[in-house]
């Protein structure tokens, strides 16, 4: 497989990639042409088919497998691809998991992981909660697994809700001990329950796109109404300990433009949303530093930081 | 009765009021006293007890109905009551419809404006939902007939909740007429359902104040997922019309800031919104004239409102 | 006539529009090409004049009416024109009313609308200054019955001012009666005059840009001005009545960062910024959806609404 | 005349002095006593009378000027007067000069300083503008030579509008020497009308309150009008100088916020913001220093500042 | 010792307290009366005495040690103290570590997980600086140990300083772990130096108030240039680490509105932007729950977090 | 010398410029070619070489001296070049100073303004700290005398520092005249002082970028620390005076969200701000101006002003 990260200019391709999206255009001089947004798991590039109507120029559409032959140019400093050949390709000639961005991390660990935390929670009802969704519920166990926590921001890739979800809970494994007042037993159960409504929110790999659903009502007050009808299953769940953990997930976002509607008035509320918002910046800053492998300098402008970024310099580790 | 309302300073007063809470303090001779906040439907005073000691004063506690002998004084500019003689009232020796305050509409009659605006939903899926939740839950029905739609800002008064509700949904249905790509049975239903969660978010009179559950989920989410509740019990309920109407509840704030985790997408949610905030914001404008009966200037600078406001003047009708 | 909103791609037109504007430019290549906004009353085109020293291409400027002939092509997904011929049309071979946007609703039958609420408007004072100014000044009435209520937000259209006016204050009508506390005259007079000044604000068609002494000075203290030049000419006109009525105009924006100098302080002026509010509000969603008459899914994130707006589905009315 | 920025505790008094205000409350006691606010020139000072029942005290009102006799007393660290005696003064027996705050500097030096600034107005029409108002309309030049600027925050004495309007006026002739680029005229115009209208929006001393029309328009709006009826008074004024001026005066508070309906779009409506911005906020902290004079260290939290606001210290001139 | 928090209505109390102010004032009838605001490591309470004039009253001032005899009594539901007799103590008659608040943790432990931190600091640069100021600087390390965090927000007791130190790096360290991008020996330098400023922001205890150079500059600049200076007398200091960390410094409050001039560009100074303000905002939470043993509900609106505040109930661990 | 101010359409050139940047792309129909940003000091223009394979086309880089042959052209309303010959220039072929944008004012002039600011401070502790800077420091001079005030806002050209800074101590001069109780050495030492860091804040003309640490610190808190370090050469200089000038340098962006730690609290803090925010904002206005000299009607709309602008129009002087 010759993956997309690799390309250098002037070399010539013939691969099968995942066309994201198909677009047709006009030149100024009014020759028309096409745009394929092709993708594998290690990034993306834009196909540019300058002769549509060469013959060995094949209909394709939208989350097509394709297989492209051409050459790699270059256009404003990026990389395109110049395509003479494309045609859809046949199952069997690709494997879906080269096409879809995975976290780095082993699924199964995670789940692994994830399982231990809900071991850690002695509380019988919240415990009965936590099993009954993560353990016992396999269909969402199976979608869960593969979400991404988010469209495009951070942890936007197969696994990355889990990893995500798994890392704020260890976060907040760590906040119990250095502050004892904390309840151990709903903190964890509201970080492992914070974002599992993200799974309705968006739609899964490849199109990862918010639904209807997800537009109109959101991730934090569907999740609130997931705990609900699950706490309704589970006979003489206390409402105040059902309220208190509908309470941390509404509040998780703390800012009420950042879609919570109820600030955090418990301390574990307090907790979770700063946990939250601690693994998703270092996941986005991460992530732009890794976007910038050889970047000694500044990395730009950032509107969600409000400023310019950098890579740390000097000989450290 | 003797009604507050009609107190002047001098009156010698003998009358059962309700108690809605008592104080202790001393004096800054170091005498101690104690404060009664009384009320009745048509206002509320402070009473003062400078000598707790004395053989009339007999205990009495927050939300008794208490039988009390005085005399009307002014203190600050405000009028207050000097207790000599303070009694637990017995049942019987009061009507509490006299110490709450209503709705200045007659009850029976929003009722039936209620059931036909829910007649006038044709669509067979919220009309079920509006007639299964208004109509057939008597306990709810009983709840929302009594209810105040705030704790003080507007319509804080038996039977308050309902004269809003039907208040906003004959705002919205000239709305229909105006502007016909309204759809009229979302609007309409979503009108009805807008504040329900309100009989959960707060206590019945005569405490009318935030429930735990209120204060952590508010009426926004719990609105949201009452309707959810509602439809699952509807056969063949579609989806979209369960969303669209969750969206419209879960946007009625119209802003972040104001607890709406969304802000309106769909003309009906962006209509609702207008409806509920012209519909409250009349009222308590109205309050602030009613409240200053003789009033021929400035009423003085209000937060909600950000101004100095006024009383219109001029021979107008 | 061949309506700009019935083009297809691939057809071929001949016919005269209106030259919104003509600009200059050279391709990559380093060729020089030439741009017309072409407009009618039903919407507008980019034609490209890709041989401007082509003999079919004459001389034409902005604002004159030109006849072209030419092919409708696409570039990046939106029509265009490649117009191979080009002259300015004569009088007579056009009718300038196919040219402009127009209000839907017939201007005699508003204009008698008009005529009816200042009929229900009994004080005497206040009917004179409306008389004056809608009646029996023929110059303004002229003008204000073509002017638009915007250069491009909502109302955008001849006769859209007159529109919005007379909606305005038919929704003021409805609050009269569902809130008796207002002051019926005053808030009908206020709804009339209230953006009486935009026709000093925006030239007129075709330009419908702002004027030097629109921007400099703004339509809402023009207006308050226009009133107070109307009241001098009513002998005793209160001033109460005068003040009354200016405030309500300066208020009406509601927000001191959209304009407005004073916030409202009179019940009326917040009457009159909800009716002025959610008149704009539902007519640009309504030209919103009237833009999309196919799109089934969300229309995409709108600025003034903050949020992804969505048509409304499910089988309504 | 002893006057109230000298009393100290324990001393003895008896004199007359302008009552501002008068309130009646009740001690915790339930004893009554009244509090006349008093003031002169050099404060104001609160006086309490114990005993209003007393044969010595007399019917007084507020804007009496009436004599008292009582002891001065120290309450929570401010000086107040116990009142023994009061009754009404006779015209005659005190000077009304003595009781109202004044400019620090001379009326008629002031004066003349503005005709010079007038004189230098070479353009006819702004200098026609000019005369008419401050020259020759009698009635404006009396009123305006003795208005405050304010009702509190600066400036806020007798002549202190004028001073005010100086010294932005001198300010600005600084900026056209260092910027040469900005147009005297009507900088100058602009400076010497920017806040004419105070005389309307305020009433005059000693009341030196809001007037109901100060209140609903204000004077940026009222300035505007004032200085289009005297344009209209000049033949062939044009328009352009007369809608560039109006935008400075609309302009001149810089901020929506501040009641600026537009923001400053000239050079010269930038320039006049910052004069009257700069020579407010120095005057103010100037007041605050002046009353502090023996004050070495911090002078508090000033919320116009933002900031606790301290003395300079040090050997320093 | 009678400690103040142990203290009940109706006892008697003759004890030695800190008295942190002593102001006078006069009741409504005229009596003067004094005012002792005493402290002990507890909690404060006013002293009152109504008899100042009485032969046990002696003079005493603003941070004496004095010996009070009274008894407990209640105001507005506060208690507050009768005071009979009050005489300044003597050196001897009482140990100053009664009065002041400290650190639960003990002082040397946590000295001796500051010093393991800087240990954990490999780069030569970094420890050195580390090891000059927190090891070898006597004077710097004896006021280090003894200060408090804030004047009164969190951590607001003797050692406050250093525990909030600590605690801050270890969550750094956690980060390290969980983040390995980061870089360890830049993020726990600048963790341990973030606060060093405090020492001179803050007078020592009792006092512990903001100084004139504290008000003035600031704990961040001040931090940033000891940073710089310490590295300025170590040989060869590399310019980017130190650059580096005093970004650190200088952006980890977050925000520009909280005193930051730069917002956090490394990705380190976004970690201790979020370690410095979960730490203050667990600390604080705690401490409200704390001063609230036996709540059971809410806890009140608190500004810092915009919500009402609430002790997490049910069974829970 | 052809300076590009002058260039016109269809002009043929042959000259030396800077070559700011380089940069390479292809067209849509794939040939490859690039674009160099010529500037000298009366402005800048794009520079494209369709061919770069030719013969004529030699190597050249950023900040390179090139010579270039070529013709203007207009795209989309600008001019620029079409190159068919380059060569980089050799010393001697042209004169750098032809190059850098400079200050209006003669340097020499500017700087013995400075000088005898200097001299009007008295205060022999302000004095010498402003002497060993401005007169004895002779890198600092030479540095300060050539750079720019800003990386393109305002006064962005050689010499800006010096100009903007003499102008705001001449402004505050003045203010020292009108408000007497400014302490006069302070705030003209502040004046002289507030942006020296600009000279470490910005590289050095032809780059005048920011640098590292400049990013990182900013002139802010580095201009506080060099006047920290000046003074700690000043045998018994008042901390006072140290602290009070570093806080008005600190406080002179005057709001946090432009970069101040602190808000003034002093008033010469108060005034150095306005002194500073006026000059920038009458030189930006100024370049606006001068940009568009043949203007007549609007400058548009301009973010720093938040405004559309206009220039000033009538017969004025």
């Amino acid at each position: 497989m010759h993956y997309i990260k690799d390309f250098h200019e002037g070399e010539r391709i013939r691969e099968v990639y995942l066309c994201k999206n198909r677009t047709s255009a006009v030149t100024k001089n009014g020759k028309s042409y096409d745009t394929l947004s092709l993708q594998d798991r290690t990034g993306s590039i834009d196909g540019k088919i300058w002769e549509p109507d060469d013959p060995g120029i094949e209909d394709c559409d939208k989350l097509d497998y394709v297989e492209v032959t051409g050459e790699v140019t270059s256009f404003n400093g990026a990389l395109q691809m110049k395509i003479t050949r494309v045609r859809v390709a046949r199952e069997g000639e690709y494997d879906p998991a080269d096409y879809l961005p995975v976290s780095p991390r082993d699924n199964d660990e995670m789940y692994g992981e994830l399982k231990a935390l809900i071991a850690s929670v002695k509380n019988p009802y919240y415990n009965a909660l936590l099993t009954k969704l993560f353990v016992e519920d396999e269909d969402f166990v199976k979608v869960f697994r593969k979400s991404s926590a988010a469209k495009s921001v951070h942890h936007g890739y197969v696994g990355g809700l889990m990893e995500h979800t798994v890392s704020v809970a260890h976060l907040c494994e760590y906040y119990c001990k250095a502050y004892p007042i904390l309840k151990h037993d709903l903190l964890i159960t509201a970080a492992l329950c914070h974002d599992i409504a993200k799974t309705k929110e968006l739609s899964s790999f490849p199109e990862n796109d918010y639904t209807d659903e997800g537009q109109l009502l959101g991730h934090i007050v569907m999740g609130a109404q997931m705990v609900g009808d699950l706490a309704a299953q589970i006979p003489d769940f206390p409402k105040v300990l059902l309220t208190q953990l509908q309470h941390c997930i509404l509040a998780h976002h703390g800012k009420y433009e950042y879609g919570s509607p109820k600030l955090p008035a418990l301390i574990e509320a307090v907790a979770l949303n700063y946990a939250d918002d601690t693994d998703a910046k270092m996941e986005i800053f991460k992530e732009i530093l890794d976007n910038n492998p050889e970047n000694k300098g500044w990395l730009g402008f950032n509107r969600m930081f409000e400023s310019n970024l950098r890579a740390t310099l000097g000989e450290l580790e």
